[in-house]
């Protein structure tokens, strides 16, 4: 069994990836000469699987994704597979943004630099901040992500409500949930929006200027789906003139195409200082990558021994 | 009956708290001339009651700390009550230090409002960073504070055990606690560090060098308790080198005398980038000072019905 890598995200893993896989197996680490490689893989592991690489392939038996994204895979004929465990890093990024700009403690940390203690108690013309636990929180989407940021968030005692597609979160324990006609009435209730739907033709731009004004000025809106969900120029305006309070986005307008340099959006967010800005990673740690190993290895001896694939979202 | 208020953390709830107090109770808030206002009052409401308040009080029946520090109470002979709630807040200020020191979310953003794009997915030189859920917490003391972060740690999955001045943490549902003496064990064992412990001859200092050698280079130190535990140079030299990871403070070493301004320490913490700086606010939230004034005015009621005071500390 040959198996090509061209995810960077495994190499940290790279050691235990080999261990989990059936002896024997050869692993072509991001191969320079990609087409070459693939002339032998049975498996591809990657983001990408482009017609020209669908050419060179000689004998692949399956695409898999490192990932749950399978935009990027643009040839047909060979099973592919994804995977997820990223749900519980981004839940844990939402919380991290929630109670730092609930409570502005990067405001406090940056004063205290300079010898200024930034607090109510020292300056009675700062607000006295508010917990997360007392927060109003409405998801719209409510998918892996949702659940895993709304399985912290009980935790810390909020209250939460959804918008999704169908309107369905069964068995969640949200005090209510309703489809996206429903997204006015999610908007007023809340001061925080969790924003983790997908992009389809419907959901690009949903937010735009009438929903930050009625997400209103105590609103905390964070993004971790995708850029365009949310209009940029009109939540840039919201940012700068507290329509809204504040913001955590994950998710860009534009990305690097190669490199680790780019401008992640037509407008200066990073101007702002009522908004966390981080460069799509929000998934990204060891834990997520040790359990999607499991499921890619899971994967190659399912090849290997004739059984069925796991998570296969296209043939 | 007739309270003075000298707590400026309570000014922000002036009106709820004046509604809860019993009918006709008059409240003179931060008054200029504060030994003439004690002359008729019933209750104090304030952090300090030195001998010199005792003498100007003709009629005073109740000194309400509005938080948990009764060493500022120098005058013996009326009853000194104090009151809690602050643990929930700074149990969110923890979770919020250890998530984003532990994937480096500050230097994250600091990067991208410079358009470089900081994770390994776009420069594999950057350590994979790992989740809170994958943490090894020991906590140093385990009061109300440590209980109510383990409360919060359990739901994100960490493991975590305790050190205590009696070893006694019964029913919590760590992995293992001891007394002081198992100090050593547990920086051995864990990669985080929760200093809550109260400030006494035995816990004055007793982090210093050798302790933040055993925590090692991937520990992570939160003191949320007072600055003295842990030795201020030892501590920075610590950061400096990278003998610890990362620490984030909210207690410190000097606080402004008056105003908003004073060094919290004689090493310069603030041009460290993995350090988190914060001026004493980990408590201080609207929803602490919300359930601290319905215990205060619960003991107005207390006096004026002959009832018995609730959290007297001291008569």
């Amino acid at each position: 069994m040959r198996v090509v890598v061209t995810d960077p995200n495994l190499l940290p893993l790279r050691d235990e990836f080999e261990e989990l896989l059936p002896k024997a197996t050869e692993v072509v680490w991001l191969p320079d000469q990609l087409l070459g490689a693939l002339r032998t893989a049975d498996v591809l592991v990657g983001p990408a699987f482009t017609p020209e690489m669908a050419g060179a392939a000689g004998r692949l038996r399956l695409v898999q994704v490192a990932g749950a994204g399978t935009d990027r895979i643009e040839a047909p004929g060979v099973p592919v597979a994804n995977t997820y465990h990223h749900e519980d890093s981004i839940a844990e990024y939402i919380v991290w943004a929630l109670i730092g700009l609930r409570r502005e403690l990067p405001a406090a940390d940056a004063a205290l630099r300079r010898d200024r203690w930034r607090s109510n108690v020292y300056n009675p013309s700062i607000r006295q901040p508010e917990t997360l636990g007392s927060a109003r929180v409405g998801f719209l989407g409510f998918g892996h992500i949702g659940r895993a940021t709304w399985r912290l968030l009980r935790a810390f005692g909020v209250q939460a409500w959804a918008v999704t597609a169908s309107g369905r979160t069964e068995g969640a324990g949200l005090n209510w949930a309703g489809d996206t006609s429903q997204l006015d009435r999610l908007l007023d209730e809340s001061d925080t929006l969790v924003v983790s739907a997908p992009l389809t033709h419907t959901t690009r731009g949903i937010i735009g200027a009438p929903e930050l004004e009625r997400l209103g000025p105590n609103g905390v809106l964070v993004n971790v789906a995708r850029g365009p969900l949310v209009k940029q120029r009109p939540l840039y305006d919201a940012l700068r003139d507290r329509t809204i309070r504040a913001a955590a986005l994950d998710v860009w307008y534009s990305y690097p195409e190669t490199g680790d340099q780019a401008a992640p959006a037509d407008v200066p967010f990073g101007e702002l200082d009522n908004v966390l800005l981080t460069p799509h990673l929000s998934g990204i740690t060891r834990q997520t990558f040790r359990r999607r190993i499991e499921d890619i290895a899971a994967n190659v001896h399912a090849l290997a021994n004739g059984n069925e694939l796991r998570n296969v979202v296209r043939h």
